[in-house]
């Protein structure tokens, strides 16, 4: 939200170029259904879980808010300056748009909806309502390519959030001891973050210890540490509506042999890559170079996923940093650079900033240190 | 999972039940895409955000799962005995879902989708693939319909979920002390979860303080609990996949007038609605009971939502106990009762317990004392 009244709101750029969009497509209308992404729109975010909530847009007039009736009174607290429609549980929601909708427009045959978003029911029911309608643009595409670039704004709120995710990782270092659980350590994160008024994570925290971090996106165990393991931590908050994720994996004890050799190959493909980063690469060259020095290494096999994915109102959205993916890299871009080394049984290593390209190379989100760290 | 082989994974009853039904359909695959049903007839639980993951299911022969690379390893720790197929970041997955398929079998017309759940880009990517696909049959219906009953075994997990949740009340208002703000109180509740190994709520903690409670749903704010004031704490555990949800509302210090007398009138339509339960009744007479009970009182305005929702592998599933709604209870069953009257400005009561439908009556799952309740 930019403002505080319908004059101020219409700044808002991401609603007007949406709306612009809708126009130069010759579209009728726009439904918008995911709720990150009508909060991007309207700074308005709930999780309606199976209640319907939509933000339906025109190109050339206001668009309108439908929402569970429980949900009406906080749209308007966020100083929302068009209509917003409520319904009841035990009303027919789409039935009600549709009146919402023929009130506001004759013309409703060109749709755009999120096709990512858009469940196959929910498809049918505008159908339904709307026989003649057809669907040929996909928000969905045209919503991501708009986020692809952050504006100073933006940036601000996930510097922000990678000053959370500092301070997260501080709480878990300083939680590390013998005995303790992985699942405690996670408490002790969360709280701090809580106790300090950062109430979501971006995704639920990664602490895993020992073999456990060979299992890339494994939960928390009650795995107790143990001195002479790595421990991994993945983690990032919500601030605001824009994310922070990062990873750390450092030493309890002294860790020695394979664990210790697939962490030095990890921070050379991280700091190579990271370094590497300026407008012009392409996606899939940035990927190829951390992958060239693990597989150098001999441990390519052990890789089993993309070095980054796009980050800011979602934890992953776009770009992918991935094989097979020539999109050039621009200002403004926000994405994860995360290696990992995964061997079963083993070890696991992933070390991950995420960051913003600028003119001339690219600025990280978190700051925590990447040497080599050990904690007794 | 019910067992560590496949002769034992046979006789995970929803599993069966979901390829007994596409036989008696005549459907030559089913196609289960959300992670919760997946869970439910897997065992294995994942949130794959924006990766692929789905169950594909046959009549008459062995299914398989599709996941990304990097949750393959915990596929086969869930001891989930069938196929299980990764792909990685770069490669189509529907193309390899396509393969995978015509693999097992050459009969590929006659889908169920989950019709809730996949959205239209996969829907399109699949007639992509299976130009001759047709989708007669919406496995979100089986499936629900499947969740209405739940079995000793899963109540048994419900119970130990509605014991978290009571635990997870006496935490909280342990925590309410003049100054301490909603959000400082929800990271003590979810701190004391975590540290006894209850890693995820069934849906963020709500704790809400005198008028931020007209709020339904609204989230925990930093505005500071005063004595004189109702405060709303509605919190839930996530149990190996089942859910507890419940709200007390309590007076820090002495509460009268209006707030006093909602409080009354919302426990009475509480208890009326709670007493009545019984096999069948049918799901709307029972929240006319509730509501009989708060329009006779003056506050019919106020209260702005269904009396419950079903609950088990999700917080909010069936049956919907609501206007409209004629479906019979029936043992078995589990749903909210709660009734809400939300005065804005001014106040907001919530008081809830689930239950599960007996032979003669109701058990709830939770136990916190339902009477006024004043802390000092």
């Amino acid at each position: 939200m930019e403002g505080e009244n319908k004059e101020d709101f219409d700044l808002n750029s991401h609603l007007r170029a949406l709306q612009d969009w809708l126009g130069q497509q010759n579209l009728d209308l726009g439904y918008i259904s995911n709720p990150v992404n009508i909060n991007y729109l309207t700074g308005f975010y709930s999780d309606p879980e199976e209640r319907v909530t939509a933000l339906i847009a025109f190109p050339d007039h206001d668009p309108f808010l439908f929402v569970p009736a429980l949900s009406v009174e906080a749209v308007k607290l966020t100083g929302w300056p068009y209509d917003v429609f409520g319904y009841l549980d035990h009303e027919e929601p789409f039935k009600l748009i549709a009146d919402h909708i023929n009130a506001a427009t004759s013309t409703t045959k060109l749709w755009a909806i999120e096709k990512d978003d858009l469940p196959v029911f929910r498809y049918e029911a505008i159908l339904k309502n709307f026989p003649q309608a057809a669907f040929p643009a996909d928000a969905s595409r045209f919503l991501e390519g708009q986020k692809l670039f952050k504006t100073p704004d933006e940036i601000a709120l996930m510097v922000e959030a990678g000053q959370q995710a500092d301070r997260a990782f501080a709480a878990g270092f300083a939680a590390i001891k013998a005995g303790v659980t992985e699942q405690e350590v996670v408490a002790e994160i969360e709280y701090a973050m809580m106790k300090e008024g950062v109430m979501n994570m971006s995704f639920d925290t990664i602490v895993q210890a020992g073999a456990d971090a060979a299992n890339p996106h494994g939960g928390p165990e009650k795995t107790k540490l143990q001195p002479g393991e790595l421990v991994l931590f993945d983690l990032g908050t919500d601030n605001k509506g824009y994310m922070s994720d990062a990873t750390r994996t450092v030493a309890f004890g002294e860790v020695t042999g394979k664990a210790k050799d697939i962490y030095d190959v990890c921070l050379e493909a991280q700091l190579t890559a990271q370094a590497a980063i300026k407008p012009g690469l392409t996606a899939a060259e940035l990927d190829k170079i951390a992958r060239d020095v693990i597989t150098k290494a001999g441990y390519g096999e052990y890789f089993i996923h993309r070095l980054g994915h796009g980050i800011g109102t979602s934890t992953h959205e776009f770009p992918s940093i991935m094989e097979g993916n020539d999109m050039t890299l621009e200002p403004g871009m926000c994405f994860s650079i995360e290696p990992g080394i995964y061997i079963p049984g083993v070890a696991g290593v992933r070390i991950e900033d995420c960051v913003h390209v600028t003119e001339t190379g690219s600025e990280s989100f978190t700051h925590t240190s990447k040497e080599f760290t050990r904690i007794d």
